[in-house]
């Protein structure tokens, strides 16, 4: 039979997929002689089995509880729901990682009308006995039942009333115990049931919330947004209760080995003398430095000291305890590697590098890369945030908090920050026309679309922070104003973004600049030292290649050449092109675009100092470049010297049912060989004319996207080749090329093979893979996905991390026929995935090259790469 | 060295690959004995170095030509360009299958100012020498230098003015020397160069003219039409002239074995005497019926008869041949197997059968399967069609011939046909709104969408002809009249199409009904016997369904459950569902949905009588049910009691960007289950209410749409399982039913394993299987699939055809997936490619159990099955 239940001493550290985190380590703890209550752990195995038989606990797992349960009455000689020495027990819940949004601690369970008296007598405190009575009632009802706690609240504020009393300290033996009888009866009444007497019933009903608290929506949520699997399921630990609300001598504390807000070698923690965990909690009473217990009771607390030292030595991490000190006597009722700072977490890696209790490969494991973020953008601060309220809340689109004023164009963003202000851009969704007053505003906030909208994308590419998709928002961009729960917030109103957590809030909140200190360095050079992958950047223009160059990305992945037409500057010549009714007058307008794009690449060049830069061809659908309202197009129209009818007609012939599987990508060239001619004369052009200033040869990869079949490719490599062959003799100069390919459809993974014959490279854009491996696309997709997950039918988001089962598979077979007819066939990544530590990993397993990503992801992506190689390494 | 030339006497038959056609078969008819010109064959493979080596002939192929030319001197004791008696050649192309469009014959090639006198000594006739010189600078300089034969027509008008005569005849030797020179002035005048006295040099031009010919437009678009890879080349045949123009006891003429029109076994075919093929071609003089030749010279025609049967035997086929008689000797210039009607191609294969000279097997796959389309349609009366002239050309969506009177809309349509008018239904684009106006037309028009656009796949469905995408209508619903070069037609007005062409006619032309006659049964009837694949067919209603029984179809493979609910009586309720605010709106609306969807599937379960019948679950975006004008929304918006904006709010909700990509298929119902829930239910309860009328037992197959993830088919399964079970106990009876899934998602292949374990058939549906593989939509991809094909980067059209380098590998992946857990998994496909010769001959490869396709389509695809399997066994 298995075994659904162990003692803890039966079990250990490394047994953390069975026993959860909390009971490995209360087991670990045990073995280590450490003064811990002592219970058992009932198994995620067992939690996996309530689901598979229906909600139900079958009888071996009930018989293996009772069974701890007796081992727990023989070792300390007490009974449950016994009259003269009851055994009492909390009950948590613990599954393999730290879970908020799990069901919280039950305290006190064993009590019964019966044992509340045994209690009383043995304390020789009726008090203390019925106070403990009600708080189970009360907990009980409201974890386990569901049944709203203010309900016994009421009752309770009632009798202090009726006594005239304020705190509920003044109420005594007596007031409690008419408590307890009011909230029985209320409970009998809310239930239809009577409050269980039976301890054997408390606990098992106590387990079963526990399991079940494994599929509520928060924790759902919460596993979705870390990759948590659903199918881990989670431990419950029973543990004999110790009681830090005994008297003056007793109390209970949390303490930290290192301080967790920034990494300093000191204990840091609080504790309340004469209370139980949850007053702690609660915040009724204001806890006390745990400095202060050294004062109190020297003996005490440096038993605790040392306690805490044998366990960070142990775990060789910094450690968050529980403890509750019992008429005197220290308990340790957990531990666990305690949550900090990203500033925290670099100063303690590297603290204990220096101790030598870490090998640097193992310090750069305790950094999680995602954290990272949080240092490389300007933050709320800290006293001001936690005054506020948010009004709403959206996706946390792209990181960092900003404060400024509403707007709701780009036109006003750009006239108003010119004066000096700051902007937040409030729109319903953003489009490409809106990038200046994206790039001038300190944060973006729209009303649709998803962590990979325009507005998203764009926005952590130039590392602005974004809420996005925030439908609580409702916008009226013509009269200037958004209204959010009843309250209007018009043009010039201050609001505050966290792009972070994805609050907004309707008043102006102080911000502090990012801290990049001394740690943060040395932990990326250790990174870089570990790490396999070469990091690379996704950057249009000299300002994203500077800030990623300095975030340390060893060349451009992915230079879009489309945000480049967009801007004021080109985008008549850019419509003059689009406009154009033969190929003669399409050259004419291609001609003017020629000397900006040549000079976009050389200030580019100028920044990468030879290090790579990949060049992608124009690739969304020309109508992307065309207006669309009756106005904007009236006025093109006359500044095109064509009629209204004519350019209304180019629109409505552009127009595509999904402009997602259009006219796009190498497609363009094919239909329209003179646009890959301009590009290509103004790659190599800015590239001869960079190498000629002497300071460093440019060696230009041009990228053909969407390519589907090789015939595509090798069309389009023709002409780039004979145009730069062109160009090399005006020139006088020849210099080396690449001429590579996306892969991003999956006839391109299929047909890599013959692909590969005539790419140099291959980066995979994994955002068009996935939109069209899964046959949703990231624009759409947002308006069924939440089901999806409320359904777990999806247990995460595939444009965040990439969905190995069927877009990596997709990966490997191409990588697989590309290399083999060409072994050294050079491999990247280009999506949103490429800074996504997850999928990074994946790329570091399936042997990409390099991987890139935004500008304000490099740092995350150097870590991620060496988390992936040195776990990689240990496998 | 690689053999580039072969001469007559070395090839046969089965060296077509590397002779051509034409080639292979005047090498085996040499070999027969029969009596032919001799000559030699420059080989394809000299067509495809010839490209390679950047249209040039390099040495070895030239000297391998004029070593060609010395064999045919050494055999006829003439000389090239000799003056006593030169050798003369014709020039002509071959492919290995025949192609219309490829470059026309060259006659009389090695005249020159000398040669030209040797023939006219020769042949003792100066008149008949200089005509064939001036008909060979005529031929050359147009098919040659492509210099435009008006031209020369001009100056020998002129000449014929000059002289005051009529006909060519009149002309004596004299003139035609005389024009001989005005011909050589004018070709040097418009060529620069003087007219190529060197025989070589002539013959070099027109072997590379041939070689170019392989590569022009019209050749590309008739490659592409039939499957005939660009790879294949040309090759050249070089052959001794005999001539028909010698006088009355000479002639030319074609003749086929059978006649090819209704297939009856008597020699068929035109003779002109006195004349050279061109002539006939040329239609200047009228040729007489082959039989007359039996009157004038019976021992000739003897000889021929002799010679046709011979060559039929030998081909085991009816042959297309070409004789000349010269000086009363009879030469074979080419035989092939003949072009015939599809009539005359049953008729024939089973006449063979029946003289034992074929056996079935081999009789089928003399008929080709999309020839049938022609039996299965009305067609054109063929003396009226011979009398009229197209005024556009669009593409031939749907086949059939029918002539009506013009209308608009959907509306106009069901009044006019009302009164008993047949009416043609003309529209921009077609939508589902429109589907009672397309059912009651005899033809449907558009002016935009290719050969899959709703209309095209509609009209195929139903079996009405269509031809789609003809832009050159100008087409104004709102004042009902459409434009076409220049002219107006009205509503009213009548006009003609034939989609199996495209041709629009502005005028009334006579159809004659199908003739589906015992032949088409018995070819059928073998057809099946040799099949291995199972026919299903795509039917949405009993009409359809009762179609497909008749046309042999054994099941349906495809109920489109949405189609349904676009009919005037049930749409309000579909937009009421649609339009609810939550669940119990839904379930109401859906309970009116229920006994409309119950009835449609008890209706078509007793057409089908027992067999399959696989139905498909809403699977279009719901915003497709929702009117888009403010007219319309207003006027929907008051009937379902609700205001305009809350309408409007809920269409712009359910806007899509990408709807091709978005809230459809199977996620429909995991948002909604409810919807599920109502279909199972309206599956179900008909397939009890049939059963129990006790005829036959109902199975129903439930097909999921769009699975990418196998959790999905899980969630949506449990619906169905629960909904049904729930049915059963409810009617007190139990039935078999299944449950399977499209695989039309790239992922769903990927992930087949998964999915197979929760599904009991898989069904590919390749046309959004070939989107989303290749990245674009069918219904935008128009616009650059003409460039694709101009380029030569696609060489055919992959939603017409399986592409099965990317599309079928992964159908192959899903198969061998699916399998792997499930070896006994039914197979079939439901997309367009269903009923695709090209593409069901790769379904029977890949082991699929059965094809589903349009009713119109069923005997194609029973043929075409039958075919494949034959083939298969062959190899």
């Amino acid at each position: 039979m298995s075994k659904f239940v162990y003692l803890f001493n039966e079990g250990n550290a490394g047994m953390r997929n069975l026993l959860g985190g909390k009971g490995a380590n209360l087991a670990e703890m045990t073995s280590l002689g450490l003064p811990v209550p002592q219970g058992f752990t009932v198994t995620t195995e067992a939690c996996t089995k309530y689901y598979t038989d229906g909600k139900t606990l079958t009888d071996d797992v009930v018989n293996q509880i009772f069974e701890g349960i007796t081992s727990l009455e023989n070792l300390y000689g007490k009974k449950f729901g016994d009259a003269e020495n009851p055994l009492l027990v909390s009950v948590r819940s613990g599954a393999r990682a730290s879970m908020p949004g799990m069901m919280d601690t039950i305290l006190n369970l064993g009590l019964n009308d019966i044992a509340v008296e045994g209690l009383a007598r043995l304390t020789d405190n009726p008090r203390f006995a019925y106070d403990s009575y009600r708080r189970f009632i009360q907990m009980f009802a409201d974890v386990v039942m569901e049944i709203d706690k203010s309900n016994f609240e009421e009752l309770f504020d009632a009798q202090k009333e009726k006594r005239g009393v304020k705190e509920d300290t003044e109420l005594d033996a007596d007031d409690l115990k008419i408590i307890v009888a009011q909230f029985k009866k209320k409970y009998a009444e809310l239930k239809g049931e009577e409050f269980p007497q039976d301890p054997r019933e408390q606990l098992l009903e106590a387990v079963k919330a526990v399991f079940r608290s494994w599929d509520n929506p928060r924790a759902n949520v919460y596993r979705r947004l870390n990759n948590i699997p659903y199918e881990w399921g989670t431990a419950v630990n029973v543990q004999v209760m110790v009681f830090g609300n005994m008297g003056l001598d007793s109390g209970t504390g949390v303490a930290f080995s290192r301080n967790p807000s920034n990494g300093e070698n000191e204990l840091y923690g609080e504790y309340l003398f004469n209370a139980q965990g949850e007053d702690v909690v609660a915040g009724i009473r204001t806890p006390e430095p745990i400095a202060n217990l050294k004062k109190v009771n020297p003996a005490i607390y440096e038993e605790f000291a040392q306690i805490a030292e044998k366990l960070e030595k142990h775990y060789r991490d910094m450690q968050d305890m529980e403890f509750t000190i019992e008429r005197g006597k220290l308990f340790i009722l957990q531990t666990r590697n305690g949550k900090r700072t990203a500033q925290a977490a670099l100063r303690i890696a590297i603290d204990l590098v220096k101790e030598g209790l870490l090998t640097e490969e193992e310090a750069i494991l305790k950094v999680e890369p995602k954290s990272l973020d949080a240092l490389l953008h300007p933050q709320f601060d800290a006293k001001a945030i936690k005054k506020a309220t948010p009004i709403a809340k959206g996706l946390n689109a792209s990181p960092g908090a900003a404060a400024g004023k509403v707007v709701f164009t780009a036109e006003r963003a750009k006239e108003l920050s010119a004066d000096g202000s700051p902007v937040i851009l409030v729109r319903q969704e953003t489009s490409p026309e809106d990038i200046e007053g994206m790039v001038v505003a300190r944060g973006i906030v729209t009303a649709r679309g998803g962590m990979t909208s325009h507005a998203a994308v764009v926005a952590r590419g130039m590392g602005t922070c974004c809420v996005a998709g925030c439908g609580e928002l409702h916008i009226n961009e013509e009269q200037r104003f958004f209204e959010c729960k009843g309250k209007r917030y018009n043009e010039g109103d201050w609001i505050s973004i966290d792009g972070g957590t994805g609050f907004i809030y309707g008043e102006k909140i102080d911000t502090v600049e990012a801290d990049v200190s001394g740690d943060f360095a040395t932990l990326m050079e250790w990174a870089d030292k570990y790490r396999a992958l070469s990091i690379r950047t996704n950057a249009d223009n000299p300002k994203d290649a500077e800030t990623a160059i300095r975030f340390g990305a060893e060349g451009i992945g992915l230079c879009r050449t489309e945000h480049m037409f967009f801007e004021s500057d080109r985008i008549f010549a850019m419509r003059q092109m689009i406009v154009a009714k033969n190929v003669e007058e399409r050259r004419k307008a291609l001609a003017k675009l020629l000397p900006i794009q040549r000079k976009d690449f050389e200030e580019i060049y100028r920044v990468l100092k030879g290090l790579p830069v990949t060049i992608r061809y124009l690739d969304p659908p020309l109508h992307e470049f065309l207006p669309h309202t009756k106005e904007e197009i009236t006025e093109l129209a006359e500044d095109l010297g064509i009629t209204y009818e004519e350019l209304k007609a180019t629109i409505d012939e552009l127009h595509e049912f999904n402009p997602m599987l259009g006219h796009r990508g190498c497609r363009l060239s094919v239909t329209y060989p003179e646009i890959a001619e301009m590009q290509t004369r103004a790659v190599i052009e800015a590239a001869i004319n960079v190498t000629k200033e002497g300071n460093f040869t440019v060696k230009p990869e041009i990228m053909i996207p969407l390519v589907g079949e090789v015939k595509e490719l090798e069309y389009i490599k023709k002409i780039v080749d004979e145009t730069a062959k062109k160009v090399m003799e005006e020139q006088g100069l020849t210099l080396e090329y690449k001429v590579g390919t996306m892969i991003e459809i999956p006839r391109a993974c299929l047909t890599a093979d013959e692909i590969a014959e005539k790419a140099d490279f291959f980066s995979f854009g994994t955002n068009d893979l996935t939109q069209m491996t899964f046959g949703f696309s990231r624009d759409d997709a947002g308006k069924f996905l939440e089901d999806y997950y409320d359904k777990k039918v999806f247990a995460m988001d595939p444009f965040a991390h990439v969905d190995r089962k069927g877009v990596g598979q997709l990966m490997k077979t191409a990588i697989k026929l590309g290399r083999s007819v060409k072994p050294d066939l050079k491999l990247g990544i280009c999506g949103e995935h490429g800074g996504d530590p997850y999928s990074i990993e994946f790329c570091h397993e399936i042997g990409l090259d390099y991987v890139s990503c935004s500008p304000f992801r490099v740092p995350i992506a150097r870590l991620a790469a060496a988390h992936a190689n040195i776990l990689n390494k240990r496998k």
